[in-house]
Parts: structure tokens; C-alpha cells; sequence
């Protein structure tokens, strides 16, 4: 990638990829009376009687953290709190750039979940959303669970959710494009890769109707009976309902679909060619997917989406979690549920499903009516099921 | 104070004073490649090889947290973290106004110094340095000491050291009007209010030179022999040489200077006319300072000062913060020590000792040098105390 060297030396240069500037003037003293003491006593006195007004008076209602503690970073793992600032810096320009909202990179210098969860909980009322980032599995789970308890702002693991999001949006659209109609639940579909992304995926897919998904890791497919984590003991009671055995090869015989999240867990011609007709594959590891394009399409793929730019359909969070976060502040959510998350899939497979192709089956990251759609059913969803705080 | 409702209403316009802007572009694939995976792996790897790259490859160097938990906010007292926000995006927006620096507000949901403490700790990757702002005493002083052990940033509780650096400033100044020469071990100096402000003055006043400090709270003066909590146990060792007894009343007799910090605690023109000749009075409680500028030069006084910008001579605090941390940010500073106070003071205060009059003894606040010249004798000082990091 020689994109490598190139980053490094503008970020030598940006020396931070964001700036907090003053919406608010301080040229003078009247000026600074207004924005700052003795005035701002009033906007505060406001809040200390009515504490909803810290959404009308405050940037609260437009400012996420994005927190992480630097254990899971894109390919390079646990690389800590500091190594991991440049990546959160990027996603809040993302942020910025694709949903309008002001975001701040917050990296943690712990990797207990108690003390994860017990921090977010004390910052919480200096945001409108939470968005945590590159946390390890299982941990992450257990953070994101606590937090939605104890915290009364949307908490979103986009490692999760927004890549769960994007394949769903993907799948719908690939399916439609199929010779044969198939119901959801007839496809056999083999996900690669058991951690965060994996996991939320396949319980996004089951709660839109693909029950029929087998989960492989690196010792092979998660069933019921064998000795399993706990978070691949949830795995296994919701997957797999013939409670198959084996390895991926076994796996994807006859298998409609496969779904690449894993950091290795290659996918051979040989295996993509003893996938049931018109396969549908979405090898999304990064850099390198587990299969390449050009190999799937000899092997017979029908369609093929990853995680890079330079391949068409990419599968990339982009899509979901700007316009995700924006419809939830939108409507002051108190939580992103699973009616929000299959909202901004739909919105998302609906802006291209008319002009569906096999090599087009999202709309490109750049899609200017992107985080809008999304954002707007995601805030209708919201109201409807209960959890927007205006209408 | 018809700022008040105009504020609001500007406060409602702005629904937050602060934006978070991109430095870098995501306008097409090759920018987002660059800013965001998969160029960023390469800093991230950068950092995790070389943590001191955290502060040429991200933003750290110049953001600094402005952390409170809302116990002590402007005259309002414990509002909470929700109703704490106000002022600390204001006090983030002349950050960025006469520092330069990208400050980010955080309001903690908890009163707990245990807690603060930790959490403001795991904090510290994200920022260059830390400002504690409005909590309240004498649990100030513990969260502040505590951070200075376990940060390896600048922590500056403003309140604290940004008043007692500019009140020096003025002291400095105004003793060099005074029509006969006195000793800085001569002036006998009343201080009114022993709380975060008047203990952090009398500190700094002491190592400045001026060890004839008597402290008054609402119980009179203090000293040693009294029943006194452990922060004031700490002052009566240090102050009130002759350990004297009484009011304020009989504080303020035969004193050079007084110094008002309090919530309350009037000076009545009898106790201003009963001290020496030629007083200096800085009546700084806000909005309604001890005793009125014009009261206080009807009793005699020979300078005056207040905290209000409608008056002659304002001791405000944004003389010095800004600067101070811009220096420390300059020197990438490990701590932000008495010696780099000490020459925040002198470069106030050396800016007009040339043009001093009773009415002119500190820069305005929008004076454009004060900034630049704070921040370069702070780093300097910085550097001969052995906190900075880089020459």
C-alpha cells in the first residue's frame, strides 16, 4: 500500500486531524460578557432547573466521544491508547464530514471493562451519543451491554453494528439480483470470523430473517456441545440450527452466501466453486480480502463485495454510522436499537435497489444522499419504537 | 446584569460555542485512504514503535481537557455536570481565542475525588495537558495533587493558580506605584475568602516574597491554635506571622492590601479607611466586589482593582491561563510548577510596569502580547525547572 508513507507524512504536518474553533466571538468585552461571564450564568441557571435544556443550550446535542482503548485496532491489534488516537481521529472527520456532528476522540488508558464502562459512565453528560471503537471481543460486548444500562445516550459499537448494518444493506440488494427467488431463510449463509463484526452480523441477519447462518472461527464451525466460549456458547444456540461440524470448506458446500470478517481464513478457488450456484461473496478482511475478486469471479461467484475502495461494491461502514449517529441525535435518542439498525440498512439497500447490479449493489461511500436517508429512518425508527426523546 | 437574558438567547442561537472541524480532507478515495485506513496503520505503527510520536503524529500537543465536576460554577455554586456546561465551553472558546489551543469540555457525572481522580487519569492519552475548572474545596486541592502524581501532563486548576498569578501580576505592579519603597516582607496583606482562589494567592504570594499575608474566612482570621479543618491547618502554618486574631475589620487595620475572594465579606469605608496609607484594594468577588471602586477611592484607596470589566484595572483570569498552558504546550511540559507561575506573573506584569498608573497596573484582557509573552516566559521557565520535555 503506498498510501502508507504518504499518511505519515501529512499527519506529521496536520499534526492532528481536527480543530475546536469558537462558534461564539470573544473580540471584546461585550462579547466576551455574552459567550462567557457574567452572562453565560443565565444558560446555566437554565439547565440547573430544567436538565433537558442541556440539549437546547449546550453542543451536547451534536457531540459524540468516540472511545476506545486501543486494543483492537484495524489489523494492528492491541497497539494501545496512544497508538490508536490517529484512527479515532479519522473516524471523527468522518464524523464530521458525513454527518455533520462534532466528534472527540477519547482514548483510554485502561483495558479493565469496569473501569471502561465506569468512565464513560461519568463522561456521559458532556455527550448526545457514544461511539465506542476498536474495542476487543469479547470485552467488547460486556462494555457495550453495561453502558446501554447505565447510560441514558445511545451507545453504538460501530465495529459492530455499522459493519452488521452495511452487510445487511449489501445482502438485501445481492439477493434481489438472484436468477432464483430465495427466501431469506433459505439461504445458507457461512460467516468467517467469530468476534465483534462476525457476532453482530449474524444476529442482524437472523433478526431480518436469514436464520440460516453458520459461524466459523479458526477451530471451525461453532456448534452446540462443544466447548465454547461464552459469547460462542450465545453464538451456537442462535446459528447453525442443524448443528453441522467441521471446517469452513465443510462449511461453505452448498453454501448461497459467505461473509469474510476474519483476520485470516482464506477462502481457496476449490471452496468457492463448492458453493451452491450463483454464489454470493463478501470477503471483507483488510488489506487483503479472504478470497481476491478476480478469483472468486473464475470460480464462479455471482457477486462479490470487500472492504476496499479499489474493488466495486465496497462494503464500508461509512455507509451506516454517520447518518446512524445523526438520527439519533436528531430525535435525542435514549439508545440505538435493533429497529434503528435495520432502518439504516433498508434506507441504505433502498437508494440503489432500483439500479442494482451485480457489481452495484451499494451506493459508493461518497453517495452525498447517504447519511440523510439514513438518518432519517433511523429517527423515524426511533420514535416508533420508542426511544426518540422528541418527536 | 442585562447580559443575562441576552446570553440566553444567544446561547439558544448557538446551541454550543464550540465546533470540531476536519484538518483533513475526506473529499474523495484517495483523501479518506490517507486520513483513514488503510494509510493511518502507518502512524498508528509509528506511535505503538515510539510513544513520544503520539505528540508529532496527532493532536495531543495542542488540546488540553477542561474537566469539571460543576460543584463550584461561577456564583452559582454546585449546578451539576449538565448545567457546568456552559462555562466550560465558553472557558474552551478563550482557549482557542487567546491560545490557540483546541480545548475540549468535559463535565463529570460525579462529586466522588476517588472517582475524578481516576477517570481523569485514564483521560491523559487523549490530551497534552489537563485544566480543572470549578470544583469545588478543599477537594480541589486533593484531585489536583493526586493528578500531578499520576499525569505525566500539565494539570492547572485554574481557579486556583490562573488568579493567583494575575493577582500577583497586579501586586507587582501596583507595589511599584506606591509612593514610599516598602519591602515586599513589609506589606501586610489581607486576603478575604479561603477557598480554592485566596489559598492558591496566599501560596503564591508567600513564594513571590510576600510573607505577611493574614487570611480571613467567614470565621475571621485564621490561625494556628483553632479548630481548623486539615486545607486551613495547612494555612495558618504558613501565614499570619504574628498569628493575630479577629475579624476582618480588625484584619484590615493598619493593612496595605486587600485581597477579596469571598462569597461575601464586605469591606465598609470605615475598614477601608482604617488601613495604612496609600491602600491597594482588589475587591474581586463577582458581580459584586467587596467594596465599590468608588466607595473604596472615597475611603482613600490608592489603587484599585476589580474582577469586573466595567471598571479600571481587571484582574481576569484570561491574562494568564491561556498562556500558560500554550507554554507548557510549547515544551510539551511534564507539570506546570511554581517557578513557571511565578514567570507567567513577571510577564504580565512587565508588559505596563513602564506605563503603570493607579488605574493601569495589568494588560486588558484583549491585549494581543499578553498570550505570546506568558506562553514564551512559561516555557522558559519550563525549561530551566527541568519539566520540559523538548528545548
Amino acid at each position: 500500500m503506498d498510501y502508507l508513507e504518504e499518511s505519515l507524512k501529512l499527519h506529521k504536518e496536520w499534526r492532528g486531524k481536527l480543530s475546536i474553533t469558537p462558534k461564539a466571538p470573544v473580540a471584546d468585552k461585550r462579547s466576551l460578557a455574552l459567550a462567557y461571564t457574567p452572562g453565560v450564568a443565565r444558560p446555566c441557571a437554565e439547565i440547573a432547573k430544567n436538565p433537558e435544556m442541556s440539549w437546547e443550550l449546550t453542543g451536547r446535542g451534536n457531540t459524540v466521544a468516540v472511545v476506545t482503548d486501543g486494543t483492537a485496532v484495524l489489523g494492528l491489534g492491541d497497539i494501545g491508547p496512544l497508538a490508536a488516537m490517529p484512527v479515532m481521529e479519522g473516524k471523527c472527520v468522518l464524523f464530521k464530514a458525513f454527518g455533520g456532528i462534532d466528534a472527540v476522540p477519547i482514548c483510554l488508558n485502561t483495558k479493565s471493562a469496569d473501569e471502561i464502562v465506569r468512565t464513560v459512565t461519568l463522561l456521559a453528560p458532556s455527550f448526545g451519543g457514544i461511539n465506542l471503537e476498536d474495542i476487543s471481543a469479547p470485552r467488547c460486548f460486556e462494555i457495550e451491554r453495561r453502558l446501554k444500562q447505565t447510560c441514558d445516550i445511545p451507545i453504538f459499537h460501530d465495529d459492530q453494528h455499522g459493519t452488521a448494518v452495511v452487510v445487511l444493506a449489501a445482502l438485501l440488494n445481492a439477493r434481489l439480483l438472484l436468477p432464483k427467488d430465495a427466501g431469506r431463510g433459505e439461504l445458507k449463509i457461512v460467516i468467517s470470523g467469530a468476534g465483534a463484526a462476525g457476532t453482530a452480523i449474524a444476529k442482524l441477519l437472523i433478526k431480518a430473517g436469514f436464520t440460516r447462518i453458520i459461524m466459523c472461527d479458526k477451530s471451525g464451525v461453532i456448534r452446540r456441545g462443544d466447548n465454547l466460549s461464552e459469547a460462542h456458547e450465545e453464538l451456537a444456540k442462535i446459528t447453525n440450527p442443524d448443528n453441522l461440524s467441521g471446517d469452513l470448506a465443510a462449511a461453505l458446500r452448498g453454501a448461497n452466501v459467505f461473509i469474510g470478517v476474519s483476520a485470516g481464513g482464506l477462502v481457496s478457488p476449490e471452496m468457492a466453486r463448492s458453493m451452491a450456484s450463483n454464489p454470493i461473496l463478501f470477503p471483507m478482511a483488510n488489506p487483503v480480502p479472504e478470497i481476491m475478486p478476480d478469483a472468486a469471479a473464475a470460480a464462479g461467484a455471482f457477486i462479490v463485495g470487500t472492504g476496499r475502495s479499489d474493488f466495486p461494491n465496497q462494503i464500508n461502514n461509512v455507509l451506516a454510522f454517520p447518518g446512524i449517529m445523526r438520527g439519533a441525535l436528531d430525535c435525542r435518542a435514549l439508545d440505538i436499537n435493533e429497529e434503528m439498525k435495520m432502518a439504516a440498512a433498508l434506507a441504505i439497500s433502498e437508494l440503489v435497489s432500483g439500479e442494482a447490479r451485480p457489481d452495484y449493489i451499494l451506493p459508493p461511500p461518497f453517495d452525498p444522499r447517504v447519511g440523510e436517508a439514513v438518518a432519517r429512518a433511523v429517527a423515524a425508527a426511533a420514535r416508533e419504537s420508542g426511544v426518540a426523546r422528541i418527536g
